[in-house]
């Protein structure tokens, strides 16, 4: 760890911060420019509050040298995480193909969504039953009879079943759920990252519209700091000025999160854009550039439904797109 | 409403779509240009779900003319609201003044950082007792004795107490709590929201870091839509890619809010910029431009205590703050 | 064109805007809504200056229906331009491989970098000879001279070379250039589109640091507008507050552009990056979701010059990534 | 200067490295933590190219110690700059108030607003003979005769005039023009900022929409490195998520600039939101966080003409901002 003192530090109060760093058990060398001190600590600052630190009045910046995330970081584990989800393994070459409808809404929706995935390739069957709208005047889900429905399709097709939680009250109705998915709202809901690092379920952590790969990491950290090390990371675009697709995916997040974590990295694409057309390309850039899963939208009959998600792909769409998934895969 | 449907949409799917539309119960005006047919709604709207609306396959836009939130929404509300925190008023020409340390430390930290506040004229004492942070290794705040340490040094003072709730189970710890507020990363935290519109307390909303101010007027609609009308909103910062301060400090979202809604608006200078030498010159502009109150960190002895938050304020620091701020509420 | 009154607009207000649109020729479709009225403009709208119509007073909202891009849109001009430069085409299923330094220091580096490149299939040369540096103390570049040696690499290859201007004076000194790049703090230099649309050189258009995909199009316009068409557009990073990467390649923007123009759109993953071990996923991933070409900086020997970019990768890398990259060309 | 190595360096690199500074004629700390060591450069580290050293393979990240701005830095210059145009002082307590119209019309309109804002109390007058346009369809300004009218008006009134200049070559036209505006495009158009440089007239120069601050004070380098020491800095808002305002203005930049330059900075609330009824807030918010200036659009009958620019505020809405300014002023 660097600390950049501001130029009008005082000699007593640099003594006084190496001093109070010496207490806490790291060595301080220090480097004295012609406008600025440097103080390097050396040894284990994992008990200093960086926040803190960087709020001192005579501290102009902190520059971490290590990462702040342990159990995460491919450096204390330099072998791929692979996660297995009843036999259905993401990481460390393993493929997952988690796909499904926006929203559970019937029994013969999501058991023919469940199975014209499990035809086209998919390993694991999503569905919302919670669902978190900006408008508290907008469908909320079908809950625990979502949930349910889900059961049932994955009795009916042995597809292990992804969905979101919302509420750590809710726990106990995702017993028997595979994947508990973290939307991007509640990436920073840290009460709730805490609760789910006591259980053993593979969680789903999805990226914040604004947070940065490091803040996603701190989050895995949350979850695994209490035990669970059953994690998939996923990008599902961020927030910038473009308005044309709803969000911009990120997509270098794939190789550089594979450089900073031994976690697997999924891609959403459907959220990401916003547009059933843009789907495909991007399933296939993010499976080019080493991801380890996607996470598609389909849904059975776009026609029929007028409300049901369009930026959904048809089962015949997903897998025209997974049939070229799967040729990408076999040349890199 | 208006549908902008896409150019390649057939006669029989803008036939099928205006007939969806009809039995919603709102009238169809079709309009069609040389390359695109536009649908405008007439009528209630409200039971037509925009973001399923949106991702239909043949629709390219759709764009609101009234807008979603209703409870938070001046049209409906032309005065302002005035939140009355036992005494201490906020909105319609009440200036709020929340100040007090970042977290609660010891009882003579609050105790002393409550007097000098008070005696420099703020008018509700803020205090962190459950610390939303980053990493799982950082202190996390002293939670329910934090707490007690507000309600004695409430006592001792007479000022009403803030503090952030992070988990809508602690909520019983709340019940001598007067303002609640819900952090930026808990903006989205639906579920939350719900429960606190469920309580009569006064709520603190704090935008979220890439939120938008309809988002922030959608996450107070939340909490009216359960009955609680006691709301303060915060403008505390957002995320964009300049990085010299913390965060960019928004202050048009004064006016903005103050034309869109009747609810009162605060600012937080010290977490937006993270600069103690910001603080003052950001709070000085927000009272120009007419917010209705500020939220400042302050501390009683920086000096002593090397890591307590220094984007605070000393009382002293924070009382010539105040006069200035007096003088500019003056003559505005 | 569709344009939202506010809703304290008075009747005699709405009446006279109604004429003056009707005055430019065009029909005016009126539909009153409960709290506002909008108008629906149909006919030739190209004479209504949108920017100024927004800023009226009584204007909320303009709706654009149709692109305000002409020539570059692909509703007038549905099959794919084909950019032919001496040979080596972009666009149209013609995949450009751009290669060579960031910057041209010695004859014998960008002769080797031009034969290595050349070796490992690429399409043409790049070499910086005029250098945008933040800083003016910072080398500029070789400037005509760079110019001569790209020439003499082009010589001894037969490779197109690609350069960037940053003064339409310095035009002269580009007669021999093939393919002009505008970097992306130009982009929107209107006075040099402008000046490159009375030329009939290949443009490479980069688009800016944030700009959107349409502002960038309405960039080419310019070009487009005075005669030249030969534009090949450039993806090459927005900036965004994610900080690891240095900025966040929008991969979306080649299905995205694809369906708006007809214009060629090649990837810079270098640059956009910034980080050497990135390039090779993010090309691959360019490649999958379509692009017409790639943009990559490849230097002789990083080894030996201490300070040559080595975002850059070195020809056998490169090498390395072709032989990638031609694979997914096989399979899509 | 703080150079920190990636973990996989090599002794032999890391050596290498360090004989290369130390050739540079800087001398080097190393110091090395438990994965990464950390070099300290020390002494004159101007000649060391900052993004050529960031780019090296060994390198992680290089942190700057002192700032690459020197002209425009207060370290070196710690007074105030106090800008003077023809009497008309910006700076060290100097407050500037430069109002006009976006675009210059006819003589009359010119004249009036002229004469409207004097009255009104600016201090100098601003109009746009040539205009930066998203589209090449839309009207392009005046020109050579917009600069006309603006040197006629500042006959009548006395006033200076302040004018956009988008081209170099077009410096002859200016050549009466007091203070030349660079807009934000052109922020980073480096070879007119050089040419700028040249003169010795007084430069406006506009933050670039998704430029940082220390960019800006680096363009401005660019223009004090060529002789020309006579800048005014203007903050006009930034690109980020948020749509309601047209960009977002960021105030802070007010109080960080003043503490990294002597250079005086001035608002401009019309441009950053884009909508008349925000100027006037704003206004009164830059005056109170200690702009040294304001730039506002002013126009004398936005009811006649329908098209004129209603972000402008009428001249007595206008005088009535002033008035305000004025009296926040006396009380700061």
């Amino acid at each position: 760890m660097i600390t950049t003192l501001k130029p009008e530090t005082t000699e007593e109060q640099r003594i006084q911060l190496i001093q109070w760093f010496e207490a806490q058990g790291v060595q301080v060398h220090e480097f004295i420019g012609a406008y600025q001190t440097v103080l390097g600590l050396i040894g284990d600052t994992s008990g200093i509050d960086v926040e803190m630190l960087e709020l001192l009045d005579i501290v102009e910046k902190v520059t971490l040298i290590s990462d702040p995330f342990k159990s995460a970081n491919r450096k204390f584990h330099p072998e791929d995480s692979v996660i297995d989800v009843l036999g259905a393994k993401c990481g460390g070459g393993h493929f997952a193909v988690i796909a499904g409808p926006c929203s559970v809404e019937t029994p013969e929706q999501i058991r023919e969504v469940a199975e014209g995935v499990k035809a086209a390739g998919a390993t694991m069957l999503r569905g919302g039953a919670f669902k978190p709208r900006t408008s508290p005047y907008d469908f909320q889900g079908m809950k625990a009879e979502g949930i349910e429905l889900l059961l049932e399709a994955k009795k009916a097709t042995g597809l292990p079943i992804v969905t979101e939680i919302m509420n750590a009250n809710h726990l106990p109705l995702f017993e028997d759920v595979d994947v508990i998915q973290v939307g991007a709202r509640n990436m920073q809901n840290f009460e709730m990252l805490k609760e789910l690092g006591r259980t053993k379920k593979t969680i789903l952590l999805k990226r914040g519209l604004a947070n940065t790969l490091k803040e996603l990491l701190m989050s895995a950290e949350y979850i695994m700091a209490g035990g669970n090390e059953n994690i998939i990371l996923c990008e599902r675009g961020i927030r910038t000025f473009e308005t044309y697709t709803r969000n911009t995916l990120d997509l270098s997040a794939v190789p550089v999160l594979h450089s900073l974590t031994h976690l697997p990295v999924v891609i959403d694409p459907s959220h990401a854009t916003g547009h059933a057309n843009l789907v495909k390309p991007m399933a296939l850039a993010a499976t080019a550039c080493g991801a380890d899963g996607l996470m598609i939208e389909v849904h059975n009959n776009p026609a029929k439904a007028l409300c049901d998600g369009p930026q959904s792909l048809t089962p015949a769409q997903f897998k025209d797109v997974m049939d070229q998934v799967r040729k990408i895969r076999e040349v890199i």
